[in-house]
């Protein structure tokens, strides 16, 4: 940490938006990088730096924060973008989805198309995300090939899927997926996801369960998105989808509920106490109308909520900035208060409490002293982003995915000027185009 | 038409959405443009081109659409862009927006801020613009000067303002303003706008409309946009909003009603046989928490409706393609029907239907010979917008106004990828931030 250290890589000048505890905001910082992690962030420098440094950006007339965190998505998925629109939920998923899921997914679709995702988030500052999958070894090494921070979470049904044939091994794979990547790399966080109360039987969750409570990981769960699934689960159990998980003793700090959108009073009381972590997906929510997630509610209660872009198909983008825009706006006009989800509880729900949803805030999610180096820089000499009066407002009311400039995961610059430095892009766009035409050929043959 | 007619301009290649009445797709278009006009489209041109052009743009993986059209906006307002945020309505307006407005809004302030909020429009893909606010000639002078098709549209309200000192001569300025527009240029439709039933009395009202009426131009008012709008015309008039202009006569085909959130059912079919237009501006109403316009009914009655952004103050920024998107998903979790506002019709929203509102489909709002050459050309071939299998689901829901890579208005290519041709956007960007600092200095002491 002395002024003599030598530095990889060091950040000066712009607005330093921590997203600290006390949410500092810093004007012309000088922020030092060694061996992935921030070792310093200091205030006001004007004068000419003291510290060598291989690489140094200047951040002048830019926002430096810390990377996006996407806390829910599907990034194999990406393939499948635009492919079935404007359907309701089950009739997507059963007609559409699961259909060319079942013909098309495989290792080879699953790390390509997730290198294909992982370019969009990095080209709009998404720098970890939480995904759940089939095939996730496939989404785990496109990561470590991308650079990008992650959690990738081996997705279990309960009927024969291509990469698990046979549901019944699936503690076997749990654990060796668990084990396989657990001591890989920092940018590995392996974690293991439940697709939901209703295609998950009781056995399966508490076997799940049980796997990732023993190895300490997360555990990933879609849970109350569309009123079907309440009245189904219903049905079949007398129960609501919280209070049946709650029965199965799988609610707890170590549970991410995704979507949540229809809970009683009283269950979100159920999730607090029970420490469970949320990911809201208010796009895809919303394309699919499962409903509007009561967030401004859980925030009261004190639950921990971040923010996901859920699958391509569903959204369709990857983009966190426009994700958070509609996260605002749609909270405000749902409760008819337009102070509920203002920008900074907005970008906090981006940024350190999405950590805090994954267990990596100890981390990433701000940027301080000792924390790894999740950066991203937002050029705001432009027109849509003129004047500024208010940095947070920016990010969360006027910017998009494009106004990125500069993404630095773990230390590396992987994106500048909006080139990706570590991808052959155009190769991984052409590989995709090509499966999508076949699926086109097969949509167009079997309808 | 003759082959051998010599064009200005002729663009090749890509997939073109002409969102003419048969929504025609056209793949390897060639589209040619003399005199700002659209000669032909041709049907799938793979050989090398028998015209003679100017220029030639190659669009070979890209989807080329008409311009959008933005029907409503406060262009001047970009100067309190994120000024303040997370307010209600009044408290926004009355605290905030009418206290900067009476002290900043001049002549060239007005002028300079238009150019900015033109140079962030055709950066995302806009061409045409409806406008309303104070000195509009200056947003009418800024509009030739940034090349832009726009109805600028003169504002009024009951109180001395400081482009009308004297609320008594608004008869005067209202004809004085139509006269000095009405045959400056192709680009420029004058029309007048008065603020809202809450700010203009019944006399004022039927002054402007009378005048518009007479002057065969568009009539655009707020109306019912908010609950408490309702509440107070109930009180002060003892009708609703939207009786108290019909019982006024305010509402025809040439009157563009802006937000209608709060309407009665009996209400919308007022408007549907009174054949008002009126512009659907999704953000702003949920930034604003002002409520959600019951959209899907006005076009199931028929109503022509179009997109707005309203001002930047209330949005933040001026993309149609990010407002699109928005307004596609709002009313599908609004009505719990995903199929409502597919991508289709959102997009003719902002095209064709947006160019009825303004009276414009004559001459814009879709690709077809005889149409004045209004296109925007978007680059697909970038990792969040592949693959395509829909490219009208790609424009509503994947793309935001970054991907415009050119923009061209009345035949003139005023933006090539990404950089504007006829405007000094630097210079501007830094007279704005000259006004903001001036602002934040007077906002800052004053609060």
């Amino acid at each position: 940490m002395g002024e003599r250290e030598s530095l990889d890589l060091l950040i000066r000048g712009g607005t330093l938006l921590t997203m600290s505890e006390d949410m500092e905001v810093i004007e012309n910082p000088e922020i030092g990088i060694r061996g992935g992690e921030i070792r310093f962030v200091k205030h006001d420098r004007k004068e000419p730096s003291s510290h060598n440094a291989k690489e140094t950006i200047d951040a002048s007339g830019a926002i430096i924060m810390p990377g996006l965190i996407n806390t829910h998505t599907h990034l194999p998925m990406v393939a499948f973008r635009g492919l079935a629109d404007d359907l309701a939920l089950m009739d997507w998923l059963q007609n559409h989805i699961f259909p060319v899921e079942a013909k098309f997914v495989n290792r080879e679709m699953v790390y390509h198309s997730s290198l294909l995702s992982m370019a969009e988030m990095i080209l709009s500052g998404t720098t970890t995300f939480c995904d759940g999958y089939f095939f996730e070894d496939g989404v785990a090494e496109a990561a470590l090939d991308a650079g990008m921070r992650g959690v990738p979470c081996q997705g279990f049904v309960d009927f024969p899927t291509s990469d698990i044939p046979d549901p019944e091994k699936r503690g076997a794979v749990a654990e060796a997926f668990i084990k396989k990547w657990s001591n890989v790399s920092t940018l590995i966080n392996p974690a293991l996801f439940c697709h939901a109360p209703y295609t998950c039987s009781p056995e399966t969750l508490s076997e799940i369960k049980g796997i990732s409570r023993a190895a300490n990981v997360p555990f990933l769960i879609h849970l109350a998105e569309t009123r079907d699934e309440v009245s189904d689960i219903r049905d079949r159990y007398g129960k609501t989808p919280t209070r049946h998980l709650h029965s199965l003793g799988i609610l707890d700090e170590n549970t991410i509920a995704v979507h949540c959108v229809w809970l009683e009073d009283e269950e979100i009381q159920i999730l607090a106490e029970c420490g469970v972590k949320v990911s809201h997906n208010p796009e895809s929510n919303m394309k699919l109308a499962a409903g509007i997630a009561p967030i401004p509610e859980m925030l009261k209660r004190g639950i921990t909520v971040g923010i996901g872009t859920d699958g391509a198909a569903s959204n369709n983008n990857l983009d966190l900035l426009t994700e958070m825009d509609t996260a605002a706006k749609l909270h405000k006009v749902s409760s008819m208060d337009p102070t509920v989800m203002d920008a900074k509880t907005v970008l906090k729900m981006a940024t350190i409490e999405g950590a805090k949803v994954l267990g990596l805030d100890g981390r990433v999610g701000s940027i301080e002293a000792g924390k790894r180096a999740d950066i991203i820089i937002i050029d705001t000499m432009k027109p849509h982003l003129t004047p500024m009066y208010n940095p947070y407002s920016h990010i969360v009311y006027s910017a998009s995915g494009a106004d990125v400039s500069v993404t630095i995961i773990d230390g590396k610059v992987i994106m500048m000027n909006r080139h990706l430095l570590n991808m052959n892009i155009d190769d991984i766009i052409k590989r995709i185009i090509k499966i999508s035409e076949d699926i086109s050929r097969t949509t167009a043959a079997g309808d």
